[in-house]
């Protein structure tokens, strides 16, 4: 189906403008016409695709999270033990980091305006809360499995999580404060073996 | 001297409407117009007390800071050991979170700015690299009198900063998603225990 496949180019094209332009200029600078202007498509096409400038950025925020969620819902596959599997998703995640930096700042800007709009706050948090669901259930597993102390699985993965999200922040403000792909694998080697004796 | 004391005075007030303005309209959108009618101050008596709208705000980044900086160069008096003196620490600065929340966002936005301005990001980034070297200090200490494991006290600093700026973002993004403070000095309990058996 040629006609699918060129459609789907073109939502991929206007996706990556969007980046482009969300990034440079932040996310309330930039028109609907700019993103079109870059992609170099017309408002038809993108209105075709997308029904506002807000769902081309959750559907760019879909994209990003599933650089994280996938190895995370793939994790058995990491390694025999939880902790390996932990480790492991670090290692994977790492070059997330790198990405990530340029793209914090219009994020943040993003959440802070999706606050003010119910609907498009729950759609903003909807992937935030699945991800935090995500790593309960893997610490749920290692507590079964007695690879992991009997803690209580949401406040561990919202431990492992406020890591991520403190290292991937630091990364954005201090790009080159720190290799913060690396210092996140050994974070979350700390807080397995724990600092306390 | 009453007049110094009124000047003091003065310096207070147009810290208080900065704090306002900033928070209201974000760093970027703020004039020191705006800010002097707040306050109720000239132009002239701004520019007595501030050299610039920067100045400004670095002097409300080093006061929002001394509520983290001055317990934690007092830590020795919050426990006998180190970590005991660490989660006494995660209590004290509790309040913190909730009045981070609604500043986060114009910190974030002044330090994307800094960035672009070699001075400025100096002074911006210098108390935030003397925080992780407290933290590397008490660690350090941890290390030396045996409560903590022989860790590398930067990485475990990393870590423990980390895990706050992550708990601060996250609070200032989804609010009412948790208690933030008390979250803080729950994670920082099972990093000093550690995860895994």
């Amino acid at each position: 189906m040629p006609h699918q496949s060129r459609s789907d180019e073109t939502r991929a094209r206007i996706l990556a403008a969007a980046v482009e332009c969300f990034t440079r200029s932040g996310y309330d600078a930039t028109g609907v016409a700019e993103i079109c202007a870059h992609a170099g498509v017309s408002k038809g096409a993108f209105y075709h695709h997308f029904p506002s400038k807000q769902t081309a950025f959750l559907a760019l925020m879909d994209l990003w999270l599933n650089d994280v969620d996938e190895p995370l819902r793939a994790a058995r596959v990491l390694g025999e033990t939880v902790p390996q599997q932990l480790v492991g998703l670090a290692r994977i995640v790492e070059p997330v980091f790198a990405v990530a930096q340029g793209q914090v700042p219009m994020f943040l800007e993003f959440w802070r305006q999706a606050a003010k709009e119910p609907e498009v706050w729950q759609a903003t948090i909807e992937p935030y809360r699945r991800f935090r669901a995500g790593f309960a259930e893997l610490v749920k597993a290692g507590v079964a499995d007695g690879t992991l102390h009997p803690v209580d699985p949401d406040l561990a993965a919202l431990t492992i999580v406020s890591l991520g999200v403190g290292l991937v922040v630091q990364g954005a403000l201090d790009p080159t404060g720190e290799d913060w792909g690396q210092a996140a694998a050994q974070a979350l080697k700390l807080l397995l073996e724990g600092l306390a004796t």
